[in-house]
């Protein structure tokens, strides 16, 4: 399967590095790892065996955690670039959260296949950046999604 | 914890139950239940300890399959109704498959409460249905989603 080298949730820092979908210190979690591949931001992830719709399909909602976290990743990746580091340079990169998600199913999604998801970032302000992002399966394209994703607010974390 | 009494889910066909968010027969999912409560449709569901953004809030790809099957349910439960059924009257209900999500996150989601997706549901066409919720934790509407839920093509399950 083909893998993200440099990602940006290997670099973020330990108290964000939980989430179910992308933390790389949460056991259960489905550790999704974005990247640059040139312009484009990737993530790739092949659903595992009990992700599924009905037999043979992936479950739409894990299809909607892999566009979330692909969506703050590529934002991280993105205001981090402008900030002038990558991935890899041991310098902590921004932190966003989700402030809105737009999922769309254009076919069904088959099991057994990793799934590519690749995303377009725009800045819409200092602190708010837009994702679009297509989902692959094989050569087809089987998913659209958006996400909106905000830096996130420092009071966020609990003491 | 509140609990949705009939559920549209345990009347689904078997080879429909093993979705991963809603399915019966998925040993690993997340067992969603959605039944009638009034003229609106619930469903009421504690993430788990590992389904976790950052410590202290809920994942948001958790939230979305919460909106997403809430969504499908609510629609069987719409056009099983519109048919002249209700749950636990032994008739299979239609079996819905999302064409879209929408989510717009309002709040930090706490962790370790009961949340609860409240939903209303409006035919579009014979074979589509959109279902807006609202998702509650405690008193507090944390997250408001919209599915476009649409009756699975008879094709759809393999053979």
């Amino acid at each position: 399967m083909e893998k993200v080298k440099q990602a940006i949730q290997d670099d973020y820092a330990e108290d964000y590095s939980y989430c179910y979908g992308c933390g790389r210190l949460n056991q259960d979690g489905l550790h999704l790892r974005t990247g640059w591949e040139g312009e484009h931001t990737v993530t790739i992830y092949e659903p595992r065996p009990e992700h599924t719709a009905i037999p043979g399909f992936v479950y739409g909602g894990v299809i909607a955690s892999l566009i979330d976290c692909h969506g703050t990743g590529s934002a991280s990746l993105a205001l981090h670039r402008k900030n002038g580091h990558e991935p890899g340079d041991r310098v902590e990169p921004p932190r966003f959260v989700t402030g809105s998600l737009q999922v769309n199913f254009l076919k069904p999604t088959p099991q057994g296949v990793p799934l590519k998801a690749i995303g377009k970032v725009e800045e819409i302000h200092p602190k708010k950046w837009r994702v679009v992002t297509e989902v692959f399966a094989g050569e087809e394209c089987v998913v659209a999604g958006e996400v909106i994703a905000v830096v996130m607010p420092k009071t966020f974390v609990q003491e």
